[in-house]
């Protein structure tokens, strides 16, 4: 049987971008992916086109020396674009005027990272799609009858992870997958006269309530809209079928968007919904094998930071493989340790961020809180970060971001009724939020 | 292929009963195990030799009209008798004067529940290991390589159920497997002269903060004794190891036992630790598929509570069968649906229990209140049930009872500190209750 240094299962944006960080180190690394090479052929799925890259993706990016090879294919989005029923605009900016994240296409990225890994000497084996998994010999059967042992494998295989499918049935392996009530499927909105339909460096978000539509911008002018929506209930997926049910719901949520995508009602009947699944385990790894990224901890994408979160996981895992030595036996059970609280933050805060887009950006008070924060930001740049800037434009651990981020909601929650964001006195606040970071210490 | 009506995967306690009844309706029933047959094999594996028998599982083997076969080999424990560090004894009443809870053998009541199953009309096939199942066609393959089809296939085959495993990997399934940190060893307690070596009718509670040893009566005068115990940390099965280790433990917390089971530290070191976990899915059907019993809510056992509410899943499956006219179509979401709230919340009393067992028993606040609770059920027999007894000697949906409880501990924790549970004034408690219960409605 062929043995392996490192073998990486899974060649998508975690698998490649660990492979090259790990070959980095003088490891041998192979990679094993059940698709095609998605060099050679557009990679199809029910996986969404593009993604929102931020600050922790790109840090990771630029310690592997492969940002430079993306950077001109990201399109920065500055803030939220809000249509409200009657087409008007609101825009709400991510963070400061220098502050942004960027629409990318997960296609694009992913051909980058595998041609950076593959010129450092990773070895890419597309087409093979792994059967069985001995965990106890860190050993694995391909489809097509091969086999292999390695010293460590690891598991960027995604939310339905074979790796993590065999760490199930070990003994005491807590395990979650939890599906929302919400679907999503995507439309494409073309570029018009060459140019993008609207406004190119924003999210756009149709909050309504209870479900909502958002548009990201791809390089080629045309938008790929996401409606996040229920599967079940009055108005859904289920009940939404024929041609008139979906017209007159576009017409009656949606009514700018009918020009912009003429053919709306053709694109929501042949495209499929596709579910949301969040994924907790713990622990994270079993003898020589680590699950990393979505594997482990997929989360939904309401807080744009699966991919940023799998890419900090790949700068964390280098990070503390220096310090202690590559000393696998180690460095496992240390990653599983020390990163699942934050991934469990940001599983919980990616959950709770859906009902903020969907809902809340379109409510005055939330919006008013988000101008006194933006105020108090200013004025006290080293003391308050809005939650959002905290994960985004951030290295903080996620668990640290959402416990600052429920110490400031307290404090806002103490605003009283129809006040007045410009005039709010801020030393208070921040008085009230100083002794409550003390308390918690 | 052949082609059956009713399949049952797991002969087991709950299979077998669920056989009985559904064949009492006229069906077809053929039920697989994988092991052999306990009736000419001794069982052996790592699940616990006896059970706690009570209320809802009586009913429901009243209703199948086995009751009778068991009846003689039950061992009534009427409270829990509590043996502190000194190896004094105290007593707490599980209810009232005529109720109790009975201790039973799982392969002597497994046995008598084939036998019956089989009188019945039954088809049991030992010894068949279901190696595939068709979702979609309902079709199942065993590894002698033999197949059938069935309109309906009922997976009672346990906490590591294979008819989940292939639930868990359709669309939008919910599942969830949460071991807790404690484990459980058993260690038997031989009779003393022909007779039991302790007052039989009482389950036996060493309670020793974070962990504790019980013991049930088995009918040859000996008892199972089970420790429950972490299985990392300081003081934990990692930690004791060698036979003074053992020693030093057993001299230390439980000294009234050492006498009682000379061999203590043979035993300790022979038997193995069994981990216990935690199932929740939803939901537990998938076409024409549904899980039962442990199956789709496994628990932990520190209710006394997972036979019994199996057998009440069965009670519950018939009765709401017989309502939709055994139309499964209908009575598997049904069932689904309708039930599930109650395996949620006897799945958090049970994890709930075990702090209550461990620690709060030797506690005298808490021993107090029980006090209180018992006068108030004597005043007031129509209207306050302790939530115990409302779980373990009453039909209340478990949801019901865990939200009356709740209520229930809302007024209890009002009781001052160092309060004489003799001199408690009943009728502003009653009061509270009464207005609190209204509240919730």
């Amino acid at each position: 049987m062929p043995q392996n240094d490192i073998t990486i299962l899974g060649a998508g944006l975690v698998g490649s971008l660990l492979g090259s960080f790990i070959r980095s180190e003088g490891f041998g690394v192979d990679v094993y992916e059940m698709r095609s090479d998605p060099r050679t052929i557009e990679c199809k799925g029910g996986r969404s086109i593009n993604l929102a890259l931020s600050h922790r993706g790109i840090r990771a990016l630029k310690m592997a020396g492969v940002y430079a090879d993306i950077k001109d294919q990201l399109i920065p989005m500055k803030g939220r674009r809000m249509h409200d029923l009657n087409g008007q605009l609101y825009t709400q900016s991510y963070g400061q005027a220098d502050q942004h994240i960027n629409s990318v296409s997960r296609n694009g990225l992913n051909k980058v990272l595998i041609n950076h890994a593959e010129q450092r000497g990773v070895n890419f084996h597309f087409g093979y799609k792994c059967t069985d998994i001995n965990l106890e010999k860190t050993s694995i059967t391909f489809q097509n009858g091969e086999e292999v042992t390695s010293n460590v494998i690891f598991g960027s295989d995604g939310a339905y992870s074979m790796l993590r499918q065999k760490m199930e049935y070990t003994d005491r392996f807590n395990f979650q997958q939890h599906y929302i009530e919400h679907g999503y499927k995507e439309l494409r909105m073309e570029a018009k006269n060459g140019d993008f339909a609207m406004e190119p460096n924003y999210l756009h978000i149709w909050p309504r309530g209870n479900f909502m539509l958002i548009a990201l911008p791809n390089p080629d002018s045309s938008f790929t809209c996401t409606l996040f929506f229920p599967f079940e209930g009055p108005l859904s997926f289920q009940t939404l079928q024929s041609a008139s049910d979906v017209d007159d719901f576009f017409k009656n949520y949606f009514p700018d968007v009918i020009e912009l995508i003429p053919d709306y009602i053709e694109q929501f009947q042949k495209n499929t919904a596709s579910s949301l699944v969040t994924i907790r385990t713990k622990p994270w790894h079993y003898h020589n094998s680590l699950l990393i990224g979505d594997a482990g901890h997929a989360i939904v994408p309401f807080y744009g930071q699966g991919m940023n979160a799998g890419f900090e996981d790949c700068r964390l895992l280098l990070e503390w493989g220096k310090e202690l030595n590559f000393d696998w036996n180690k460095v496992l059970p240390y990653f599983s340790q020390h990163r699942k609280k934050d991934a469990d933050a940001i599983a919980d805060l990616a959950l709770n961020n859906f009902i903020e887009m969907r809902d809340h950006v379109a409510d005055e008070r939330f919006l008013n809180i988000k101008k006194v924060e933006a105020r108090l930001q200013e004025a006290y740049p080293d003391h308050w970060l809005p939650l959002y800037s905290m994960v985004t434009f951030s290295d903080l651990p996620y668990s640290e971001a959402m416990r600052i981020g429920q110490l400031q909601r307290q404090v806002m929650n103490g605003l009283s009724d129809g006040f007045d964001p410009k005039k709010v006195e801020l030393a208070p606040l921040m008085e009230q939020f100083n002794s409550l970071m003390q308390d918690a210490h």
